[in-house]
């Protein structure tokens, strides 16, 4: 099995993955007991986790890193500051590219990638992101910070699959075509 | 039965309905002999077409304006510049909710708006637009003309139905939430 860089992340209708101030509340609209949208099945394939400094404080103040930092899986946080790891977390302020590489030639489960739009665009850049799992919120959020950054390559793509819930999120499921 | 306005536009994943210089050309990319997705059944059910100049220029000039001028249809074409009608288009340079408001107090089929950008947003912000049917293109263009602009009031919306095609079209039918 190819070891993939697989981008699992949520977005509004309207393409913002959050509005204003870092204001993820859109996303409890779709929150149901016992529906993870396949979130659980999906980090079982998965042993590494990259991420976006930004998005690991965001998660570090609202629900705590342990999301991320198990104690089982690697997560690299992408940060232009150094900071000393912490349990299996690491602080990586290297090239990024460089990185993905590294992870991608060594043996193991796939990488996740939880955004934010910094990590997401600097990846498409560079053709480094292999699946896409994107859940569309039924929103128009209506401003915010875009999953989709402009000045990118044109990059076709294949789905896979495409799954709705009845909160009326929909999951897209695509690789990059080679 | 309620007169409805309805968006049905097609955009690349990244969220672009035009290449930069208006090139559709990735809607070439799921262009298949026989499989319209469901445009004509859309437009049996429309009597109004609703579209703004720019659009409606490249239409002119690449499509024909047959495309939807078809002789029983009402188009309205909006504008900032006087024209005379022609057929049954007219350029219209009014207020546009007034248009809106008025056309949909009025009896007869749904009410079609094929963008662009401009209308559409505008649209937007004055809570105008009933149902959304947009088909997603797998393709991640990059750049160019975005379908949705910032800076418009958040809107909840109702996934009615969501269809996926084999060249990996995906096309989603939301309506507002009231």
């Amino acid at each position: 099995m190819n070891r993939k860089l697989i981008l699992y992340i949520a977005t509004s209708l309207d393409g913002y993955i959050a509005k204003p101030g870092d204001d993820l509340s859109f996303l409890k609209l779709v929150e149901k007991q016992g529906e993870d949208y396949g979130y659980e099945e999906f980090t079982s394939n998965v042993d590494t986790i990259i991420l976006g400094r930004k998005t690991y404080e965001w998660v570090e103040r609202h629900i705590g890193t342990t999301h991320y930092d198990n104690g089982q899986r690697q997560v690299y946080v992408i940060t232009r500051t150094e900071r000393p790891a912490t349990g299996k977390t690491q602080f990586y302020s290297g090239n990024l590219t460089t990185l993905v590489q590294k992870l991608k030639a060594e043996k193991g489960k796939h990488i996740y990638c939880d955004g934010g739009a910094e990590i997401v665009n600097e990846l498409l850049k560079n053709d480094l992101i292999d699946e896409f799992i994107i859940s569309v919120i039924p929103v128009l959020v209506g401003d915010g910070t875009r999953l989709f950054k402009s000045g990118r390559p044109e990059q076709q793509l294949h789905l896979i699959d495409v799954k709705s819930f009845d909160t009326g999120l929909v999951q897209f499921h695509y690789k990059r075509q080679r």
